[in-house]
């Protein structure tokens, strides 16, 4: 598979009004997004670096992939969300090289993304989402 | 302070070249740099993706920052790098607006970077490092 670039870095929280608050001023970063997402378990910030972005994601609830996330780790980084320009082609790509997936298909993630992430084993225990902005593709796949 | 966009995010891994083989085939990466820095306690390597880049971190011992992280959290995301062009203004920057700072001035990181580190007392729990490519600034500072 070829990627882009870094889509963005995914940062659990607990407190989403003062992340957002402490990257606006310790880090100037600039507020992009903001959307609670109940059927994910999530509410997310994302904050733009100059080009890079943070997607900072706070819980709905203990019983969530982000809430057990908090209880065993604390506060931190997430994953690592990869832009590709045609996911279906990268996910046959990441599979037929040996990655375990996921998500088999793409879903459509927050704010709209098509994603679809490969799972921290295969990738040294880093969580890696695959990102297709919604509006673009090659139609195939 | 003003970042321009991600310069790197580092992951500590216990193999090497079984990460740099696995960046290479299940996601496309390019090998960049790769050097052992014995008084960092670290042998390292950038994979591009992209635009993208990953700066992978093998612990040259369990008694270094990096070794100390993989006991205690195992393999994964250790650090977020932001680029900015003058370091010495984001770090007083993030100082003057309440950032808790590893390191008071830039010291040569990696690679002969310009680097300083924020705390991730300050950051929810993400440990950050400002980047400033050595042949690149204001001179003032």
């Amino acid at each position: 598979m070829r990627a882009q670039t870094i889509h963005h870095i995914g940062h659990a929280v607990d407190d989403l009004d003062a992340a957002i608050a402490d990257y606006q001023q310790l880090l100037g970063g600039v507020l992009e997004h903001r959307e609670a997402v109940p059927d994910q378990g999530v509410e997310a910030a994302t904050m733009l670096l100059g080009d890079g972005r943070v997607e900072l994601l706070r819980p709905l609830g203990d019983d969530t992939p982000v809430g057990k996330f908090l209880q065993n780790r604390g506060p931190g980084m997430h994953h690592m969300a990869l832009r590709v320009d045609d996911i279906e082609q990268a996910l046959a790509d990441a599979a037929s090289a040996g990655a375990e997936l996921i998500d088999q298909q793409p879903r459509v993630g927050l704010f709209g993304l098509r994603v679809a992430f490969i799972h921290p084993h295969s990738v040294h225990g880093v969580l890696v989402e695959l990102v297709q902005p919604a509006n673009e593709g090659t139609g195939h796949g």
